[in-house]
């Protein structure tokens, strides 16, 4: 990156920043790091510096020393992933404490969505809005092409700025679908000297939020991702992502993990099977799950309940680190792409 | 730190790359974290920003996520502490490779010193001569000034900037000594809005380097630091600090790990203990300490010699998750301080 390329990566987010109330003198605690050529880390301390603001540079660091931190420093704001604020809240819960009692008024959150395809909340938006105290802002972050969308305290989708970024929402042909419409996102960066874009495909599927946004700014807002376009199942008619599906199982009481397994089916439509791990056996939660994957996502998996354990094993199967909660077994075919 | 704060910060480190030779568009491999509050992590970020080299935030890794990404991207320049250019070395060794083949060409080392009171190179100098490829330069920073004093290529001390700092080396009454003469360093910090600091006495010992440096270059030039002032010792009329008892002792092959020990002596005086643990029995190894503890640091303190482990039992003693090589358990009196 140059040196006027750093300077619009730090205005992108000194506009985030603004939308959050950022004002000179405030605290942000930012528990994103900067190290280990990480550019969003970079990108927040540079914004924080044009706003007149301090980045309290914490990085990745233990719960408990955030906590400390925070309740030394006071910060107004906290930019992190959202399970950090849950591990925060649960933390705090153990020692006795209320983490709404010192929360920083905002929250910037970086990777996982908060919000569903309605814009409202979804699982783990409303886990955070039971246990965090301080208002929460959704994020999308490219770091290929040095840039991020915000959403402006209307929580109506997420800002593009025009001078910093062409956007398109496409089919898979390439061509531009109507505001609402779930396609691939597709940019072309503005004002980059190191590594410009020109209609970029990132292979994430979200929507253009139709209308203007309550707050008067132009340009267009995206949705949450909806997942990744080579993730996309078709299961009986009905197009669904694994984030959609993940989404309606961590909204019912009782599933203690999952596993969601693509396999290919009949004609041109996909085979779905959900594993459910669960320590409930009555009938009523088979129900409840299956009702909740309809109600959120239109599809009725093959639905397998089985213990905790074995779903966990599934999870880390040939000595993965990270669990994956995705497995694709379909059979590759031209125009699954 | 204001903004203006962080342009000082940056300039200073400006400067210090500028000596090894830094031009715009070389990569240095920042070995250093910008997270956890650390300055000057963010510092070389802003010197190399300023001189439009780009810095390649990497923090603490494990070894071989450093060596991969030194092979990778074949950086100009390299800032990391000492110890770390020896593991790289000893990993590419156990590699089969040699780091010379592609260390980059230079180094700017934070932490330990790599040059004793005679400015050529200590113990660890030497370990990075032999096994480390490229020119090493040193620096001692203050986190609390926002300054660091930085080697010139001459290599002759550690030049201060008189325009960024008011540099004086005092005794215990506060008044200045002589130059060549060790005492605390002092320093007034210049240009700093945030938190400026007047005769900020750091507690760290060195001396001015006598003359001009061969580089041309004014301003007061340090040594390295010879220890803590409160670690000082006085043995039989010797001054000693626990650091030249270290390096003495890290230049005797056989000794594997020591532990330095001050206690109360007769009249105005300190009684040095220093336990060395080692698998040697000869009379010749216990001959070789002594000789290297009274031609480098000279002092004849009394020497124990026991097994590597009862040494490193001592080290961790009260389950201290560091070892510490040097242990105070001297009277506490007045005129020690």
């Amino acid at each position: 990156m140059t040196r006027r390329d750093l300077e619009r990566l730090g205005e992108n987010e000194r506009r985030g920043f603004a939308w959050l109330g950022a004002k000179p003198g405030d605290r942000f605690h930012i528990a994103i790091t900067l190290d280990n050529l990480f550019v969003a880390g970079l990108a927040y301390h540079l914004g924080l510096s044009m706003v007149g603001a301090a980045a309290v540079r914490v990085g990745a660091q233990p719960v408990r020393r955030h906590l400390d931190l925070m309740k030394q420093l006071r910060p107004d704001g906290l930019v992190a992933v959202p399970s950090l604020l849950l591990a925060l809240a649960r933390q705090a819960r153990a020692d006795g404490e209320d983490v709404k009692a010192f929360a920083p008024r905002c929250a910037l959150l970086i990777g996982d969505s908060i919000r569903g395809q309605d814009l409202a909340p979804n699982a783990l938006g409303r886990l955070l809005e039971e246990g965090w105290g301080g208002e929460i802002f959704s994020t999308y972050g490219l770091t290929e092409a040095g840039l991020a969308f915000h959403e402006c305290p209307a929580h109506r989708g997420l800002h593009s700025h025009p001078d910093l970024v062409i956007v398109e929402i496409v089919d898979d042909a390439g061509r531009p679908v109507p505001e609402g419409e779930p396609g691939e996102l597709v940019i072309t960066t503005l004002q980059v000297e190191g590594t410009p874009l020109v209609r970029y495909r990132t292979g994430d599927v979200t929507f253009a939020v139709p209308g203007a946004c309550p707050c008067g700014r132009g340009g267009v807002r995206i949705g949450p991702i909806l997942g990744r376009k080579r993730q996309r199942m078709k299961v009986k008619g009905t197009t669904v992502y694994p984030k959609t599906i993940e989404d309606a199982l961590l909204s019912v009481r009782g599933v203690e993990n999952f596993l969601i397994e693509a396999h290919t089916g009949d004609g041109d439509t996909d085979r779905l099977v959900v594993r459910v791990g669960t320590l409930r056996d009555d009938p009523g939660f088979a129900r409840a799950v299956g009702e909740a994957l309809y109600a959120k996502a239109r599809v009725t998996p093959e639905l397998r309940l089985s213990s905790p354990e074995e779903v966990e094993a599934l999870l880390f199967e040939g000595g993965r680190r990270k669990p994956r909660v995705f497995v694709d077994l379909r059979t590759p075919h031209g125009g699954a792409q």
